[in-house]
């Protein structure tokens, strides 16, 4: 007999709580009981699992006594009202929000640090990344075999899905109507996104940072454990359905051999580095696919020790849903 | 009488050709007879000027001893096969093509290096740069009051339109066909340009840049006379049918005085700086203008000499015609 787990998906109607159930499924998670979990608003609906329709229930109302691992979905909010309940009840949790401090539940990719895994302790609370930090963590902890990066700068060009359905919907109706000659009003994102850059995905700070911006700079420091790292992140909103394209140009210590750093990239997990001549996109490449995509590989133009270079991932599914069931793998092996 | 010159506009059916001949117009440039050139395809064309229509020429045929002044905006084969002639009849030239010499042909922004206009001789030849590097210098150069720049990273995220008329009619293709969810075969980009980040605008050297990325950097190492300047240039394709938007990270010597710096932008020439709560995109701001908008200026998350800030701006318009038609008025106050 074959140990299963009863689990609970909150957030389960959003797009990264269904993209979770089809990888729980895909990845023949040893799944008991799958409770598919959101807000009141949602109760009704259903997802679907091994092809049955699992019925959507309120969160508010959920025993999570009733389960064993906990996937958080549903924004920070949401984790912030539940976890205590589930922590109290003894579920494994992983959270995907991101609001969690890191001594508590500390930020693990597998391919970057799966040693964390090795000294928790119960609570067994873990926090899947951003996607941005999922995809530039796997190609900079490939790269820390043969470089040393002192300095990170990122423009990270963001599509509309990380607003989850409604950043999907609104991209359309705007192009739809643009294309057809007619006036809008924006109803998300403040202003005409379709055929538009937006300089950044979210209110600012006082000091002008957004908390996605912050939040990958600490990601990155601790999923590499390099507390002194100098990072420079900046988060754009582009008119673009399904995908993160991060474009990266790094510092190191040494002048670079390009060959070298373009076989590690070829030999790591989880990626795939596109030849010279070509190069990858979101649309035709990364989307749908597990593969973190890495082209543009260069030196600088002005300093022979600057490694320029070109990601695109899925923002859903490999930045979210793989890595959070990935975590929920590591949880089990380790500890039930 | 005021005086009046004679010019010739080399490409003068494409969209920087016409918002030149636009410009030319609205700044009261004392012109007198206008030539319209461009190749065989585009003859019996006109373009509008002063309410009249200028009937469009074959360039091949061209006697450049009618005029005084040739602006070359038809790419650089263009104006590598006729500048021989505009300068052998003694015409003052800018070329927006940017494949001339820089000992023979400065790049000057006025805004910037207008210095160079003091030293010139004939045959009296200028390079507007490209828009990225008219938009950037601005920005540097209004910086380097209050601070002193070593290191530039820039994503700069391109309209279609710098791919001319066709980049725009290929992008609207793409998108209605897809919203009808009709197949189609690219026919421009080599791929899915709607709803799609592109890594690169044209084919890369054997290193791995672009030439326009090349061009860049090297553009603004010699506007601000700093040849010892880092560029880590990424020109990256968008979806977007006018307007650049730049993604800059600038490293400095010292911790930023952030007011001072946004003080010094909000009084700078051909700048306009927008407060804190708010940032200025391509649609809405930047395209149809006259100044470049500059957003989100902040200090590092990690470093406070680090200077991260976002700029729109209408690369046809302010990043070419525009500048064209400044250096060629300047040309004439000096030389004429």
């Amino acid at each position: 007999m074959t140990a299963s787990y009863d689990v609970a998906v909150i957030g389960a109607t959003g797009s990264v709580g269904e993209a979770l159930v089809q990888v729980l499924e895909e990845r023949r998670f040893p799944l008991g009981t799958l409770h598919a979990l959101a807000g009141a608003e949602s109760v009704g609906q259903t997802v679907s699992y091994k092809g049955r329709n699992v019925r959507v229930r309120e969160m508010q109302t959920f025993d999570f006594s009733s389960v064993q691992l906990v996937f958080f979905a549903a924004g920070q909010e949401a984790t912030a009202a539940y976890i205590d309940q589930a922590r109290a009840a003894g579920c494994m949790i992983i959270d995907l929000a991101g609001g969690l401090p890191s001594d508590q539940a500390p930020r693990v990719v597998p391919e970057v640090n799966s040693q964390v895994l090795e000294n928790l302790s119960a609570p067994y609370v873990l926090t899947s990344p951003s996607s941005i930090s999922v995809a530039l963590g796997c190609v900079l902890a490939a790269l820390a075999k043969t470089i040393a990066v002192e300095r990170i700068n990122l423009t990270a060009c963001l599509a509309v899905s990380s607003r989850g359905r409604e950043g999907v919907r609104e991209l359309a109706r705007q192009t739809a109507e643009l294309l057809n000659g007619r006036a809008f009003e924006p109803q998300l994102f403040g202003r005409q996104m379709a055929f538009n850059m937006l300089a950044e995905v979210e209110a600012s700070d006082g000091q002008g940072h957004g908390a996605l911006e912050k939040r990958v700079a600490n990601e990155l420091k601790e999923l590499l454990a390099q507390p002194t790292l100098k990072a420079s992140i900046n988060c754009i909103q582009a008119p673009v359905f399904f995908g993160d394209s991060l474009s990266v140009s790094l510092q190191t210590t040494k002048t670079l051999d390009i060959a070298k750093v373009c076989d590690v990239l070829q030999h790591a997990p989880a990626l795939e580095c596109v030849e010279f001549e070509d190069y990858p996109t979101v649309v035709g490449d990364a989307v749908g696919q597990d593969l973190i995509y890495v082209g543009r590989v260069r030196a600088g133009i002005d300093d022979p020790a600057e490694l320029n270079l070109w990601i695109a991932s899925d923002n859903v599914r490999k930045g979210a849903a793989i890595n959070a069931v990935q975590l929920a793998e590591l949880l089990i092996k380790h500890y039930l």
